[in-house]
C-alpha cells in the first residue's frame, strides 16, 4: 500500500482515539459546524462540482441544501439519544440471586471507510449521509475520494478540516484519501485500523468490498447500498382513474437526473386491462419528449450504452420510444422498452439495473402471473403500487409478497425522492444492499457504525451521562423496561 | 443434500409465509404456551438431559426455569414492540416540495438456522435464546440439533409442536433436523430459504457458517457467538481490601459448571503488589479444593485435554495448581497457570479460549504495561475490572480501552451468571461474536432477524396495527421526532 496512505489510516486510528471519548455534544456541534463551513463555500462549490459532474446548478444546489439539512438533522439525532436505545435495569439486591445493576449505552465502531457515490457528489459523498452517522456515532472517518469529482471532494474535506479546528478537535479524526487501484483498495478494506465501511455505488462495486472486509483475519461490517430496480405495479382501476397523471409522473420518475438515482424506476409493471395499452404508448411518448444529456462522468455513459443495447436485444424485447431529438456526443436518450412476463422470468439479464433513463414494461394477465413475477423478483430499495381500494383488495396476497423484497413500499408515490427522516428506510435485501437490517438514510443510519456496551455495577459517576442515574442529558431511556425521561 | 433434509426447509419457507403474517399477539401467545409446555415435560426432560450432557439435575432445572422465564420475557418485549424502534413522520402538503406520510416498522427476515449450544442444553438450544428472538421476529425456525443432547433437543421439538398445535399455527413454522455431516451444513447453510442463522459455539464452527453465508449468491446475516476469554484486571487497593474474598469469587467464577461458560473468566491480570502473590496462591488453593468432574461431552474433554496441554507447554508458562483429588476416567481437574507480561503478549495461542476450567494469570507492573497489554487482547464478551476509586482515577487510560474490545464491562463482579434483561448485552467484537452490533441475551436479540419496512402513503386501514393512526396496541411510537404512546 502507498505510504502515505498508511499514514492516513494509521493517523484516523489516532484520530479515533481521541473523537470516541468527545460527548454527544460536542459530536452535534461538529456536525452543525460542517454545515456551516460547506454553506461557506458558496459559489466555488457550485461551480465546481458542475464542471465536475455535468449535474445542473439547480440541481446542485438543491443537494448542497440537502447536505446542509441532513448534517443538522443528524445534529438533532445525535443529541436526541434515540439511536442509542438506551436502556437500565436497576439492580435489586433482594432478589435471589441479587440483580446487578446494568445499562446499555453505545460505543463507536472505530475509523468508518467511506466511498462516496458519484451521482451524489455532496448528499452521499465526501460530507454526505455515511461521513455524518459515522461522525455522530463516535467514529472517525476516512473518505476515499470519488474519482469523478476529486476537485469538489477536496473543497469539502476543507471545509470538515476547518470545521474540526473550530471545534478544536483533532484534524486527523477526518482522512481524505486518493485512490482508484483496486488492489490497494482492498488492502485499505482489509488494514487492520479500519473497523467499518459505508459505500453507495455498484452491485459490483459493493460487492468486491464486502468481500475484501469478509475475508480480513477480523471480519468487520460493510453496509453497501448497491442500487436496484423499484418496480413499480400499476393496477386496473387506478390506471382507469389516473391514466395521464400516472404516465407523465412516472415518465418524470424515470428520467429525474438523467435516470442516475437508485431509487429510479426501472421495471414497470402493469396489469392488462382495457386502458394499458394507452397508457403504455402515453408513457413512452412522455419519454420521448425529455431532451437528451449527458450522464455524470464517461464511466457511466459508457456503462450505459453497453447496458441498455445488452438489453434491448435480449430475445422478445421490444424499444417503445422513437425519441426524435438531435443527440450531441457523451448524451443519452430516455427509453423504455418491454417484454412479456415470461420472458422476464426466464431472463436473469432484465432483472439487473440499468443505471441511467430506461424503463422495461411488463404486461401481465392475472394475479396468479403477477404472484410469479414477484417471486422472481431479487431484493429491492423500493417498491411502488399504483392501486385504488378495490385493487388492492384483489391483489392483496400479491400486495403483501412485496413487503418481503423491499426496504420502502409506496403507494401511488413513485420513489425517487428520498425524505431524510427518521421513518425512512433506504436500505433492502440484497442485492440492493449487503445488510437489509441497516438504512443510509435518516437517523437510523447511525445505528450501522456503534455497538452496544453494557456496565455492570458501576458507580454513577463512573458511567456516560445518558446512563447517569440524574439523567443529566434529560434523554428518554429504558428503565425496567419502561420508557421514561425522568432521572432516578 | 438430504432429501429429507431439503423437505424440512421448504416447508419452513412454507411455514414462514404463514407465520410473517401473525399479529404481535399470537406471536407473544406461541413464546408463552412453548414455555407451559416445557414445563409440562417435567422430571424426563431433566433426567434424559442430565444422561446426555454430564449437568447436574440441579443446574439442569435451574436452566429449565431460566429458558421458561426466557421466552416468557421475550413475549413480553416482543408486545412492547420496542425492539420494532416504530417511526412515523407524518405528511406536509403545504410543504415544497410536499411531504409524504412515511411509517417504519419491521419485518422478518425469513427462516432462521439456528445451531444450538452444548453447554446450555435448554437455554440456548431448541427452545432457547434463538429460536424464542426469531419466534418474537415473526421468523419460522430450523434447529439443527445439537448432537451431543439430540434426545433432549427431540423432547423440547415436540414441545414446540405441540405449543404450535394448541396456537392453531402451522406446525411448518418449526423444523428440527439433525446433521453432523459438514458438507452437508454447508449445504443448509447455502440453501435459498435460510434468510439468517443463529449460532453459539466454538470460534471454529461459528467462522466456518459465517464464511459459508457470505459464501452464497445472496449472502445472509450470521449471529455467531463464539466466546472469549473474558479478561479480569485486579488493582493494588482492591486487591489490599477484598483479597481473600476475590479469590473466592474468582475461583467459583472460573469453575463454575467446570469452567463451561462462555463467561468464564479465562484471563486474570494483576497490577504488582506486596499482596499480589499471596492472592495468587490464594487463588490457586481454591482452585485446588474444586473436586474433578466430567465435562459435557467426549468431544469437549478431548479438547480441554489438547488445549490446557498446549498452553501448560508453551515457553515460560508455570502451572500453579496442584490438585490432589484422584481422577476417574474423562474427568478434568481444574487448573491455573501464569506467565509474564511480555510473554503474554508475543504469544498468539495464550489468547486462545481453553473451553473448560483452566485460567492463566498474568502480573503486570505499571499502566504502561497493562495498555500494552489491553492492546493485544482480541475482541471479547466481557472485561471485569475489580477496583476501587483510586484504582480506577489511577488506571483511567488502560480502563477506558477496555470498551473498545468488549460488549460488557463488569465492575467488582464475575462476567459469569448473565442476567437475561433489556439492558445484557451478550456480544462484542470479533471473535468474541461475528457482528458486535447485536446480542444473543436480551430483548434486543430480535433486531437479529428483523429489518426495517417504511409504508411510503400508505391508507390508515392498510398499515399493520403497530403504524395505525388510532395505536390500537397502545404502544410507545416515535411521531415527527418526538416519543409518544398517544394516537394521531
Amino acid at each position: 500500500m502507498d505510504k502515505e496512505i498508511v499514514a492516513n489510516l494509521y493517523h484516523s486510528w489516532e484520530g479515533f482515539l481521541k473523537y470516541r471519548k468527545t460527548t454527544i455534544k460536542e459530536r452535534a456541534d461538529l456536525l452543525r459546524q460542517i454545515a456551516k463551513e460547506i454553506d461557506l463555500l458558496g459559489e466555488i462549490l457550485i461551480q465546481t462540482a458542475a464542471e465536475e459532474t455535468n449535474l445542473t446548478v439547480a440541481r446542485l444546489n438543491n443537494e448542497k441544501n440537502r447536505t446542509i439539512f441532513q448534517l443538522n438533522s443528524y445534529a438533532d439525532a445525535t443529541e436526541s439519544c434515540q439511536w442509542m436505545n438506551l436502556s437500565i435495569d436497576l439492580g435489586d439486591k433482594d432478589r435471589n440471586p441479587p440483580k446487578l445493576d446494568l445499562r446499555k449505552t453505545m460505543e463507536p465502531l472505530g475509523p468508518v471507510l467511506v466511498f462516496g457515490a458519484s451521482n451524489f457528489p455532496f448528499a452521499y459523498s465526501t460530507a454526505g449521509g455515511d461521513t455524518a452517522s459515522a461522525f455522530a456515532a463516535g467514529c472517525s472517518v476516512v473518505v476515499k475520494a470519488h474519482p469523478a469529482h476529486p476537485k469538489t471532494s477536496d473543497l469539502v474535506a476543507q471545509a470538515i478540516w476547518k470545521a474540526l479546528e473550530k471545534c478544536n478537535l483533532d484534524k486527523n479524526i477526518f482522512q481524505h484519501i486518493y485512490c482508484d487501484d483496486f488492489q490497494q483498495i482492498e488492502e485499505i478494506v482489509q488494514y487492520n485500523y479500519i473497523k467499518a465501511v459505508g459505500f453507495t455505488g455498484s452491485l459490483k462495486g459493493g460487492k468486491a468490498i464486502f468481500d475484501y472486509a469478509n475475508k480480513r483475519k477480523e471480519p468487520i461490517p460493510v453496509f453497501a447500498e448497491m442500487g436496484s430496480t423499484n418496480p413499480v405495479f400499476i393496477f386496473e382501476n387506478y390506471l382507469k382513474n389516473h391514466s395521464a397523471q400516472l404516465a407523465s409522473q412516472l415518465a418524470d420518475s424515470i428520467t429525474l437526473g438523467m435516470g442516475q438515482f437508485c431509487t429510479k424506476p426501472g421495471l414497470v409493471f402493469i396489469q392488462n386491462s382495457e386502458n394499458c395499452d394507452l397508457f403504455i404508448q402515453k408513457l413512452a411518448d412522455n419519454i420521448d419528449q425529455i431532451i437528451p444529456a449527458n450522464l455524470l462522468h464517461s464511466g457511466i455513459y459508457k456503462n450505459y450504452l453497453e447496458n441498455s443495447a445488452l438489453h434491448i436485444h435480449q430475445p422478445n424485447v421490444a424499444v417503445l420510444t422513437t425519441n426524435k431529438h438531435p443527440i450531441e456526443a457523451l448524451q443519452v436518450k430516455p427509453t423504455i422498452i418491454t417484454c412479456d412476463a415470461f420472458t422476464f422470468i426466464g431472463n436473469p439479464v432484465l432483472h439487473e439495473e440499468v443505471f441511467g433513463p430506461m424503463a422495461l414494461v411488463i404486461k401481465y394477465d392475472n394475479e396468479r402471473q403477477l404472484k410469479h413475477l414477484i417471486d422472481s423478483i431479487q431484493g429491492q430499495l423500493t417498491c411502488s403500487v399504483f392501486a385504488e381500494n378495490e385493487d388492492i383488495q384483489a391483489n392483496n396476497t400479491a400486495i403483501d409478497a412485496l413487503k418481503m423484497i423491499c426496504g420502502r413500499l409506496n403507494f401511488n408515490t413513485v420513489p425517487t425522492g428520498v425524505e431524510v427522516c427518521l421513518s425512512m428506510q433506504h436500505g433492502g435485501p440484497y442485492p440492493a444492499t449487503t445488510d437489509s437490517r441497516f438504512t443510509s438514510v435518516g437517523a437510523d443510519a447511525i445505528k450501522r457504525f456503534a455497538r452496544p456496551l453494557t456496565y455492570q455495577n458501576a458507580q454513577n459517576h463512573y458511567l456516560p451521562d445518558e446512563l447517569k442515574n440524574e439523567n443529566p442529558l434529560g434523554i428518554w431511556r429504558t428503565v425496567n423496561n419502561q420508557l421514561t425521561n425522568s432521572k432516578l
